[in-house]
């Protein structure tokens, strides 16, 4: 039987975590369907950032370090988001970007394993990883391997320092068991560096339980922390003491305002810091944050689960006769929170649908991509894209569109 | 004869810079005198910010990336910066930290140095860059030598790969002839990378006629950018096609949305970019150099001598009887755009004149340091300053005053 709309209509009545649309402000006319590249502006961040820059910046000044909490922030955020990721609020901080952090991660863990010759490292990841993986490599005298994520609990072995992988992968979702995958690393006797940016703040994680060492994540997707929002990381409370990254700066210092000569690295999370972060980007991630209060992320994960499972089935009824794949697993369980779908005529596709107002991403050559943000998505946003993806497939109306140029950060 | 403050009033009168006063929200009741450390808000910043938050975020979103020129940013900005440095336009990019950005560079020149084992750096250079120098020395193997900035021009040798060392020290402001120092370390065979921390937007630079190689700068000092601006990297054009950095990332990829999986890096300055940019804080930077506009940089650095020279007459003048020391070349040609004094109870006075609104830092064991931002600072703010130092010393009311902690950020 058919998916009507009203069953969709049903089912966001039905939806405990309905009220949390209301702390984003959505643009009216807008169906967005790409807060895994851009999370949405929540309420209160645009007064939080205009505080910081007239009165702790332009009032106070200098004394903003200490009086405004400018200082502690990147603890004090990471605390925020620990509970997001399963992990102690000490294990946890904002600082530089994704890229940089698994810079500092990767040399931090071999260093660990000195007597290992090998990056093992996700083939089809989000290529800034795995350009990371090879200058660390390279840096280190290792070599590297790349093998699909599902072979590399098979392929880690003796030899391998370090294993880095995304927990969901950005084009297809993927999403890996990390307690498994995390148990095998360690059976060979390696680490494990996990890429959360397709997961913090959309699917279940528990840092903790799953035994994960390190992880770096995206403060700009599901957290909604603003464009090129500070990452996070996670470096777990047994590996801090001998926790040694490349990029010691000042802010990982023990005691900064010593000015010594040598470093001494801050006892902690801290020394995963490097030098004084921005703040205005990073006061919007904190206030973002807000938007997660009260919300039980398994509650958030299940509703996550359940958009793209409706997608998948309208997929399914309304767009494979027009010659959609789906590029997602099929299984809930094993996917994260968006769904990638495969036509020859993806790129005029997606163009037609920004063309109506609905945002979802192209990947070259053949990937439409939809994120389905739980936190302010809609069971009938669900249904309106579906319906809007086979009417523009099936008009063909993109010929004389704008191109889409490189508009979408992952 | 003794410095008159109608003498002082007379200069602010005849100063054609006067006029850029305007272009900053300055606190009533404060005497800023630590723009060396966070440079004040310009008018316009928050608007840019609020707009970029409400209207490119919340409303257009991930559209932005193209239609506001979020993606152009690094060099774009880096563009507009490029005049304020004596460099081209397209030698000048917008990116992370100063210290993720010496690693950077420091890395790139060293793999044009092959051969060579050292790194040459600067005693006494503010912490953060040398803890960078050490680690930057044990990922490739190369040692380490540390020399006072007056001897990097003699120590250079043929073992140095590169030297490294601060335009303009962070204590005392100290500043180097670039062109000779360059020359010197050019005719050693070894490349230099110099920290513009304390120079940018605050005295002259001609990066181009000095013949300097690398360099790397601050957003947040004179340049007014906000707490945690993004720095600036300067990559002479004749070094970017051989420009090799380790903290490859998609930013810095030639086609970064082909997602290869293979790292080419971007032709020109943008292989200086590692990952996606914090627009909030770039924005807000790119804002804040609009108070530059029309300001000729010989004739704000004269004007930014002035203030110092004044200062140290008012020093000699009013404050040596009390016992204080200039810990500052006496000689303008020599120094940046701060003064630090040396007393025994700096960190006293420091303290009584933060509780007057009179903002300077204090830098253990025992110095005061006062930044003379020429593009908002006054004579008479000068005048005043010192007076008011001369009073606190004088009266000693500082020890039910609060600690000073944290604060100061360099």
């Amino acid at each position: 039987m058919a998916i009507d709309r009203r069953d969709c209509e049903a089912q966001d009545r039905d939806d405990p975590l309905a009220v949390a649309r209301q702390r984003f402000e959505l643009p009216d006319g807008t169906l967005y369907l790409d807060g895994n590249s851009l999370g949405a502006l929540p309420r209160g961040v645009a007064e939080r950032v205009g505080r910081t820059v007239r009165e702790e910046w332009g009032r106070d000044l200098i004394g903003s370090w200490n009086t405004a909490g400018w200082y502690a922030a990147p603890g004090r955020v990471g605390a925020m988001l620990a509970p997001l990721l399963g992990a102690a609020p000490d294990e946890v901080t904002i600082t530089d970007s994704i890229s940089v952090n698994l810079f500092k991660l990767l040399v931090a863990a071999c260093r660990m394993r000195p007597d290992r010759t090998e990056i093992l490292a996700e083939a089809g990841n989000f290529p800034s990883d795995n350009h990371i993986v090879e200058s660390a490599a390279r840096m280190l005298g290792l070599t590297t391997r790349f093998v699909a994520a599902s072979e590399i609990a098979s392929a880690v072995g003796p030899r391998t320092a370090v294993a880095t992988l995304s927990h969901v992968n950005y084009r297809s979702a993927l999403m890996q068991d990390m307690t498994a995958v995390t148990a095998a690393i360690h059976a060979a006797g390696a680490l494990a560096v996990w890429d959360l940016a397709h997961s913090s703040g959309a699917v279940r994680l528990d840092l903790t339980a799953s035994g994960a060492d390190f992880a770096v994540g995206c403060g700009y997707k599901y957290l909604n922390g603003g464009p090129g929002a500070p990452s996070h990381v996670f470096v777990a409370r047994r590996h801090q003491a001998a926790f040694d990254q490349p990029l010691q700066g000042w802010f990982g210092h023990a005691d900064p305002f010593r000015f010594d000569a040598g470093f001494t690295a801050a006892p902690g999370i801290r020394a995963a810091l490097c030098s004084t972060p921005p703040m205005l980007s990073l006061v919007a991630l904190e206030a973002a944050l807000a938007a997660f209060e009260g919300i039980d992320m398994a509650r958030l994960a299940a509703k996550g689960r359940a958009l793209c499972d409706l997608f998948v089935s309208l997929a399914d009824e309304r767009l494979a006769p027009l010659g959609v794949e789906l590029a997602s697993p099929r299984e809930g369980a094993r996917r994260g929170s968006h769904v990638s779908l495969r036509h020859p005529d993806a790129y005029g596709a997606v163009r037609a649908l920004i063309a109506r107002g609905i945002v979802g991403d192209f990947r070259a050559p053949d990937a439409m991509r939809f994120g389905f943000a739980p936190l302010y998505i809609r069971f009938v946003d669900v249904f309106d894209a579906a319906e809007a993806i086979r009417d523009v497939l099936g008009s063909r109306a993109w010929d004389d569109l704008p191109p889409v140029e490189a508009g979408a950060v992952t």
